[in-house]
């Protein structure tokens, strides 16, 4: 099944357009399993296992396993088997490179860890998103508008097409005509979302910053979902992760998963009804 | 040692501007090391071997490793540990993320993976560079204009401030005001390399394109060394690995090496007399 169908079906069966991004910090896993074989995987785990069936999609960050290393390679390994294959996966890598080497990013992320979909710097262009778009079941989401402060540094600079990020939405619906990809857009800049939707309408966006980043949940569902109420995932990290830090945090992962699931949803019925 | 230090000695000592780029590809390898144990590993240690009395510095691209997997993972710590502390080494990462995850890449880079510098795509701005600065003794090497012809989609772009690459590389020159940082510029745009270096005068380079991608060695000391002929890290990958498929490898590696470090040297010779 491609990324879109498991996003799709996950979404609606669900009815949650959540996606938890599981992003693990050795300093803030609860006391309890710090004596366990291996903690992080066992958090993961079981964050996973309290959260599957509220989530339309997980995001493991690879920039937290990666400074793990190897080990954390293989916790990565060890959290993506945890997650049911009917949920789908977006590695989020936010890297990139010329087509050669783009080609083994591809590599890593569809066949060494087998992930469903990525997140792909854009900085480099055509070619270097070209390999990832020959993955016709996967989704390559490129970095539009982050979430962060610094978006403003290059993202938001005015060029001969306007604002780089709409001309980076411009380009991925022209490459959406050649492999599937969609669009990052943090949460943090809802009227600037609204905008991303009108240029590519029918697009997958990846929307982190609603946690932590303070995001408005409802204006992400009003500005930035598609004609259907959907076309979002809509990211949440380290507010559901580390939602508590004691025996219960697998409880209060699943809280704070379903209280974002509640309110998206609610926004989505008041934006579709009438 | 810091990066820097370690840079120039190399380049003085050697006098060589030539980095290496490890980009190991299993279907290219020479068949005799086929059957050994680990012909990915085995390879790179014997053309680190052959050319690290003539490299002013190795650039292992994490691609070719994360291809690989769990196993690429330990592939890259194989050949790390090989090669000579006397030359520094610049891990080809090309990723970032917000600051609280950009701190996490910072992480593997320099504690998990040990090496001297990485480069860094600074699409996501300040705070995502920060991270990465904040190590003394590492240097952040910031893509600028890269070698592939996807640099014209958004790299050329004119701005507000010109294009955008001039404006990545003003900034640069900014934020080396708090760490240290250079720029990836690449061979393939020689009048541009002349144009960064006049605005970011002190910066180290890191040029990629001088071999597969046909950018000339002569014109990027000319349009790209600082006012001491140097600054310049001119890195070649596949034609110095893949010189010869035979069981002279090594020695073919080594005489592509030596080749691009005296044509380079010709040049800086010449640009430097009188």
């Amino acid at each position: 099944m491609s990324f879109l169908e498991k996003y799709r079906s996950a979404a609606d069966s669900r009815k949650s357009l959540v996606c938890v991004g599981l992003d693990p910090d050795p300093e803030r896993l609860p006391d309890h399993l710090r004596g366990t074989a291996d903690p992080v995987s066992s958090f993961l785990t079981e964050v996973v296992a309290a959260t599957c069936d509220l989530v339309c999609a997980y995001k493991p960050n690879f920039a937290f396993f990666g400074a793990m290393g190897v080990a954390g390679w293989r916790r990565l390994e060890d959290v993506l088997s945890a997650i049911p294959g009917s949920t789908p996966v977006v590695l989020d890598f936010k890297a990139n490179d010329i087509g050669n080497s783009a080609r083994r990013y591809a590599q890593m992320a569809y066949e060494a860890l087998g992930v469903d979909a990525v997140t792909v710097n854009p900085l480099m262009g055509s070619d270097s998103v070209a390999p990832f778009l020959e993955y016709p079941d996967g989704c390559a989401f490129l970095l539009c508008l982050t979430s962060n402060p610094g978006s403003a540094d290059f993202q938001r600079l005015s060029t001969q097409d306007g604002p780089l990020y709409q001309h980076v939405a411009r380009k991925a619906l022209e490459w959406s005509r050649t492999g599937p990809c969609g669009l990052v857009v943090g949460a943090t800049h809802a009227r600037e979302l609204a905008t991303v939707r009108r240029i590519a309408p029918g697009l997958p966006f990846l929307v982190p910053g609603v946690g932590a980043q303070m995001g408005d949940p409802g204006e992400v569902v009003r500005c930035g979902s598609d004609r259907n109420g959907g076309g979002l995932l809509v990211n949440v990290s380290r507010s559901v992760l580390y939602a508590s830090s004691g025996r219960d945090f697998a409880g209060a992962a699943r809280c704070a998963a379903e209280s974002l699931r509640a309110k998206l949803e609610r926004e989505r019925a008041s934006s579709l009804s009438p």
